[in-house]
């Protein structure tokens, strides 16, 4: 490989985010009006549906928040969060506490999910702002909402997902990863806190869906980690895996513990090796591992995300482990991001292509796109890198 | 345009049913151990999942009887119906009388939608084979089970859709058609009946759906035809619009009413010119009606259903107006489609294609394409093409 030249990242990262990514939802996304933040623009920030989407509302006050705390205290950043977090705490929660999927532009309830993520982002959105003004008392919604969600998970029906017989009993990783996720926010949003035991059996169920024997990490296992029958139990989702490799590798930073480290680098491995598409490059969305058919139309495509997940898993494997390969297939990675998704026209990046790389959305965000992914990748990698050079 | 060879047409659609697609299902399909059928078929009939999803158990129950009925009363055709027939029966329904969205192989419930589409295509299952079988109690069974959907339909949170008062009250298409699909069916499975008052308000809210001004068809509409607002009230099915016009066109087949059939020929139409892709060809599955970016990821592919749909759609209108741009277009998608779909290898249509008109799906049979949109489409056209010959 050439020499890995972490100062041209570190440009084009800041450069990506301080001038095209930020500036677009700053001038874009905010409803002055109404509160909370339009999600649904279009190539030139055009607002082409004013459905406020809950995760994205949460996502986008958590990032803002995160921003202001980790990157620089720019007062226009937390304000920004204030509007979001203002409008999510007047409008979105039903009367028994739970948390809605979508509102009207104006905060009426249009859509409630039979899942628990809308009340992840929540609390995260709650806590990161809480840490960003200083406001103790939105901690304190967080931790209730959040023993709340650990109730709600052990009893599905509660949700209004009938448990029906014929079911297998199935881990999916989204869940361990999710809850993962909230409570490192929630004990300090960092590296460095006591492992609880929560933390522990979460990290222990992500890591039962890594499987060792076939170089590869599956979306659902039954709950002792065997193999489900079906397209179910052979569902791959490479950037989710990825994700959940980095989530695991960053909470055991700092604990000492290389077993578990080590088999979170495997999942990162596995993934992005299965993941990459060798004829067109980029990253599958969704794969069988036994290459059947998968069930979802749009498994060829290439999204955003994974491709961010992948940029910070590689960096954090890097960190870990000091190969060079990270550096090599980091680079792989940035160039087809850069070149497929960036819209240096009106800033941020477009979310979706088909597997040869053409744009199928003119989109900037939409119901699972907003301002989170892309941020948090540019925001991680350049900290990543900082410390690299 | 050059001279439409019926018999050319009336040859190879009669070749694609009786030597491609039936030998297929009747081949693979069958679960002769727990009764009902493997419809999660690959390429060459090799069963990859054995879920059994419940509108596509029906759907085969009432095409295979169908068939039996119109074309051919072939024993064979009849003893696979019953085999379908029995699970269904046996496995099929909730203690409250509803019908699970899919079941294990051996007929355990896995999941039940928030919808009315599994119950409908139940009572159209038990109808048509009633008729094949000569059982009334069968018959019966369906009326009871029709009359407590359109109670359930009155009232969406007996299914568990929480009404939340942020919906707009909406008109969605595919529930009106369901309903006057499931009508004709109850009331003689063809044409010449007499028009119930449920029947003419499916009409009329089908019809709702068109907009004249614009020259479209949207499949979200204000239950007063008004537009909605965002990307919910410009979504566009072309594909599933064109159904729409030809349930309506062989609803009111024999009625006089031409005010009302001359809307369901346009919607056919808007719809097929709207579809039809100018650069690749083949119909878009979903379209924004100002070009605007749609929600659904895979709205470029190109799916067999629709294509199948316009066929119908096109024969039919050509049969009520004798004019030949509908034998052109009908030219058109024939070539598209068994061009790029019809397998001649194992039988049987491929699904799913990229917008270039590259495969994305080995599969045969999966969630939702099972033994229904393509024979339904051979056996309606090869009728109208023998009328034309």
């Amino acid at each position: 490989m050439t020499i890995f030249d972490a100062g041209k990242y570190i440009e084009s990262y800041r450069k990506e985010l301080y001038e095209s990514v930020l500036p677009f939802w700053i001038e874009h996304s905010l409803d002055h009006e109404y509160g909370g933040y339009f999600n649904c623009l279009d190539a030139d920030g055009t607002v082409y549906d004013t459905t406020k989407h809950m995760w994205l509302q949460c996502r986008q006050v958590w990032m803002l928040s995160r921003l202001y705390n980790a990157l620089e205290k720019n007062p226009a950043w937390l304000e920004a969060a204030r509007l979001g977090l203002d409008f999510i705490r007047r409008c979105g929660r039903t009367p028994e506490g739970r948390v809605y999927f979508s509102l009207t532009r104006e905060g009426r309830p249009l859509f409630i999910q039979r899942k628990i993520f809308a009340e992840c982002f929540y609390i995260a959105a709650l806590d990161e702002y809480a840490r960003a003004s200083g406001d103790q008392s939105l901690k304190d919604e967080a931790r209730r909402l959040f023993e709340q969600v650990l109730a709600w998970r052990a009893d599905p029906a509660i949700l209004g997902r009938p448990v029906l017989e014929g079911q297998p009993a199935t881990s999916t990783m989204s869940e361990p990863m999710m809850l993962l996720w909230v409570a490192d926010q929630l004990s300090g949003g960092g590296i460095h806190h006591p492992q609880s035991p929560l933390m522990q059996s979460c990290v222990a169920e992500i890591l039962l869906h890594a499987r060792a024997e076939r170089k590869l990490v599956l979306e659902n296992v039954a709950p002792d980690g065997a193999p489900l029958p079906g397209s179910l139990g052979r569902l791959m989702n490479p950037g989710h895996a990825i994700e959940a490799g980095w989530f695991v590798l960053e909470h055991l930073r700092g604990t000492g513990e290389r077993k578990a480290a080590a088999a979170a680098i495997s999942m990162i491995d596995w993934s992005f090796d299965r993941g990459w598409d060798p004829e067109y490059g980029g990253i599958f969305y969704f794969m069988d591992s036994e290459g059947l058919p998968p069930f979802q139309l749009e498994w060829t495509m290439k999204l955003w995300w994974p491709h961010c997940e992948a940029l910070i898993g590689l960096m954090l494997a890097y960190r870990e482990t000091g190969e060079p390969h990270y550096l090599e297939k980091f680079e792989r990675v940035s160039e087809y991001a850069f070149t497929h998704f960036s819209d240096p026209r009106h800033g941020e990046w477009f979310g979706y292509l088909d597997r040869q790389g053409r744009l199928t959305h003119t989109l900037k965000g939409g119901p699972y796109k907003g301002f989170f992914h892309l941020p948090r990748m540019l925001m991680m990698c350049l900290k990543l890198l900082e410390e690299l050079a």
